[in-house]
């Protein structure tokens, strides 16, 4: 188990869940199961290695299970798990803030 | 206005919104209109550079407004917008995440 870094869940849960990527790749993911290369392609601007970070901190916590299918070429193939799946609210949540800064003719540049 | 960096709404509310102090910005500006040295307080790992920056993203993205009451010394107060107000949804369903994370024993180094 890691150290506690703070008693208040919303800090713990932005550094799970924070960053650029980590809700997005849940957004796909509650799509159904996916390859690696199909949420490469879901996330084009995400790179190969920060893709791979992700979903593994991602699995660390709880939230996607990677299941390897042995066959040539090995075949790997990441789901959402019930916690995972559990975070559909937050994505939804997040959706309509994304929606309301748009409608007010915000979006940040990269 | 900035580019529009994407069409997905969750990924514009994560590059405003994420990152690991913003919404825990927002959430002890829900408690009230505080100065600088309060949230300094408030959130003690933070360095005074990234507190101010993330105020000034914040201040940018219209849920944050900055006051100066001219007196001696010059008082700054940060408070809410309406649109700021609105983010108290997010705020909780965050919050019940990093519950759901620190029941499962799972909570992050930093």
């Amino acid at each position: 188990m890691k150290d506690l870094v703070s008693e208040c869940p919303v800090e713990n849960a932005m550094l799970v869940l924070g960053g650029r990527w980590r809700i997005l790749l849940v957004y796909y993911l509650l799509e159904g199961t996916k390859r690696f290369s199909e949420l490469r392609r879901d996330m084009p601007k995400i790179s190969q290695r920060m893709l791979t970070l992700d979903l593994r901190a991602l699995e660390e916590a709880g939230y996607v299970t990677r299941t390897i299918i042995p066959q040539v070429p090995v075949r790997v193939e990441y789901s959402l798990t019930e916690e995972g799946r559990r975070l559909k609210t937050l994505v939804e949540v997040l959706g309509e803030c994304g929606d309301r800064l748009a409608s007010r003719g915000y979006v940040k540049a990269a």
